[in-house]
């Protein structure tokens, strides 16, 4: 590979700083950010303050915290790439998924500890690991004579493991200050070790909690089962009729604006190369399930779903307990597809539950208030080819193009209300375990992905002046 | 009323007593015997070593602690009452059941408190308050001059809230120590305030333990929903394919064995006095719920049933987690009816729910080992009969005769293995809230019960030696 002379000195400054690089992300990681749980809000602010320090001190300019209704985005730029250079705003947030359940980490979540090229903690690729490579590969540029080949735009959110209320209102009012040639995010896996993808197409969702009220207290089972509606069992109904043991989503009105994919795009996807039998047996499952129609690749990132993320009700301690408890509690998600509406999805949700909920009890359907649209993203644009040249130049090897089944709401917001398109260029692997214990990021991945966006911001200007001076 | 020279002195005693009764209760209480819980097995040790010492303080002899491969076992005696006396079997068990949800509760669970003339804590209720009852009225005839008029033994259990697997094993095996002309148990409601009865039936227990795992590890719901089968979605479509919405058990063979209520006895269960209207609104539900064919004191008393006591997967916190949880779990108990089996309807449902799992999932069913027989005792007795006067000399009402929902697998095992009718002579009030945060015991019970007890030993004395009189 012949590296063009620019880029030695941010590439070399990279190298020559792994030791701190990893230090100060160990710091980020310190910081538990959970922004699911009241009770750490003090510590998403403290983990925004500490990304603010970093930024300037990475050569970012007017770094601000921006407080709103819920935890505050951060802001920086640096814009002085000079006349006819591209602008590009870099979207990644601080806060993280709850760790629960702790019984199963093998080291503390907050605590990152270093085994076998992985760093464990929550938050070391989703998204605090993956953000930090950007403002590295900023640093990298600063730190040299000539500084950035772009002028870059930094956006981070405290609240996209919750749906990203504030960031959504906040969007649509700032048209000048978020205004770029491209947006990049970098919060989505690698197709394997060593194998870059770039995501063209993600879910969106809809949040759903729904509580069963029985009695107003729990009652002895022997004494009054029989005669009493029991909330959990009540609870089992409606979810067993929310989606058949099929994956067929029994929400009336579920499909009706899902966008049928195209025989080119299921060509496409048909042609990824996948490992069936190495993703069961990366997650211990006999192989996969789902809607009989679609192969696996599209049941992930073409097809809306319905999964219970979360149950209880009753005596959940050890050993038995003979109580027919007063209440249940589920949290049910769907994720979407284009075009579904979230709110849509989630008011056919609420009509449907409260319809066929049973007369003996109560049932409260509430949304978490974090729904978001499904997004597909141009990807015949410059920045896609600067992206895919710039993980050649590192990893050896082209990209592939890829749905993903996760939901990055800001994708979509940033494409409806800016006419921005966005290029997600993920470093994390796919036995990353986000949302799970035990949490990890591949360490070579910071390493060259700090490398790769380096490449990628050089790249993209030089596509982009190129194609300016065709055009004058 | 006109009470018998020889109570006086007892009666005159017990009433004498109360607060220092009230405070030995409070001790009684204090002690954490929550069998259930393998954390707590120390505490069930110490509340056996001081019931043991609390029984010989008031007069028992030969009290020992029997250990077995659970909980030990308390047993004492009081053999002197001379010839032509009866012998009485009392038992109780000294174990708890868990007391969580501790958020509930208004005053700590293991510390009692008086409110209103009820004293609240875990076990006041069921059943060391109404245990302890029969130590103090044995007590109270000990202390007096002529002693008791029967001859006593007194087993006590720290099994019954896990099914009391030592005590079955136990019981065949003793038929000497335990021989007796009638056993008597107080853990039992009454029908309500001032309302005395007598249970002549229960049902029995059949309680299973349902395991479903998934991924080996909790997934990203966005990564994976849709092609992975979800444990707690595959856990709800069992549930509900074990009964109906109506109530109706879908085991295959469930209701093959159960008796049929012959038409005297739903007589007798249609004109117990009973409040359907006040039952609804103690327990905060709009209405009876339940097999449509049978009233509700059937439901309860006469006729199995499925209940989930307790779901848990996923994550449970606050908020949403967009989680595709490793495993569900779920606690359901059956309660069972004359003449069901529970060891065959385990088997059945183990069977059935074996069946019904799907192929995605690995499905574990285990039971809690503690199943029960339900049972029907004779009520034509003479020890039915004197509990019935007893209870008229110190409450002006004699009780009904009433089938119980509960389960109380020592009258099942007495009944077959050592012949023994059982006499319930219950001292709870129906809104005791037992297994329920802020259980609570009404304490003119407390008072009364000691009263009527003394009552009912004087007077099934007398009753027994008439009748031995005629036959000699």
């Amino acid at each position: 590979m012949v590296t063009d002379r620019a880029l030695e000195a941010p590439l070399s400054y990279a190298a020559q700083h792994q030791s701190a690089h990893l230090e100060e992300l160990f710091e980020f990681l310190r910081i538990p950010s959970i922004s699911a749980q009241p009770q750490h809000r003090e510590d998403v602010a403290r983990a925004a303050e500490w990304l603010a320090d970093s930024m300037t001190a990475a050569g970012l300019e007017n770094v601000r915290i921006i407080e709103t209704d819920g935890h505050p985005l951060v802001y920086g730029d640096n814009l002085k790439a000079g006349p006819g250079a591209p602008t590009v705003l870099i979207y990644g947030h601080y806060d993280v998924q709850p760790p629960e359940p702790l019984d199963l980490w093998e080291s503390p979540p907050f605590e990152p500890d270093v085994r076998d090229d992985y760093v464990y903690a929550r938050g070391s690729a989703d998204d605090k690991g993956q953000l930090f490579i950007h403002v590295k590969a900023i640093e990298a540029f600063v730190r040299c004579r000539n500084g950035l080949p772009v002028n870059v735009k930094v956006l981070a959110e405290g609240e996209e493991e919750v749906g990203g209320p504030s960031l959504a209102a906040f969007i649509p009012e700032q048209e000048e200050l978020l205004s770029a040639d491209v947006a990049v995010i970098s919060d989505t896996p690698m197709l394997a070790i060593g194998k870059p993808a770039i995501v063209y197409g993600l879910r969106g969702l809809a949040y759903m909690l729904v509580d069963v009220y029985g009695p107003k207290r729990d009652l002895h089972s022997g004494h009054y089962g029989g005669a009493v509606k029991n909330p959990i069992n009540a609870l089992a109904h409606i979810i067993a009729r929310l989606q058949d043991e099929g994956g067929k989503v029994l929400i009336p009105g579920f499909y009706d604006d899902v966008r049928t994919l195209d025989e080119e795009e299921r060509k496409i996807l048909s042609e990824l190369p996948f490992d069936e039998q190495a993703w069961a047996e990366e997650i211990g499952v006999l192989g996969p399930w789902g809607e009989p129609d679609y192969t696996l690749i599209e049941r992930i990132g073409a097809r809306p779903t319905l999964d219970v993320n979360g149950i209880v009700g009753g005596y959940t301690g050890e050993g038995g307990k003979t109580v027919l408890p007063a209440h249940a509690h589920a949290k049910i998600s769907m994720r979407l597809v284009p075009d579904q509406n979230p709110e849509e999805i989630a008011d056919a949700f609420t009509r449907y539950v409260t319809e066929i909920a049973p007369p003996e009890v109560r049932v409260e359907v509430q949304t978490t208030g974090g729904g978001s649209f499904a997004s597909i993203s141009d990807y015949n644009t410059d920045a896609v080819r600067a992206a895919a040249d710039a993980y050649y130049e590192v990893y050896g090897e082209k990209p592939v193009l890829m749905r993903e089944g996760g939901s990055i709401p800001v994708v979509g917001q940033l494409q409806s209300h800016l006419g921005l398109e966005t290029v997600l260029m993920g470093f994390s692997s796919p036995d990353a375990q986000i949302h799970a214990p035990n949490e990890r990021f591949y360490l070579p991945n910071y390493y060259q992905g700090i490398e790769t966006v380096i490449h990628f911001l050089y790249g993209y200007a030089q596509r982009f002046r190129a194609e300016h001076v065709e055009e004058s």
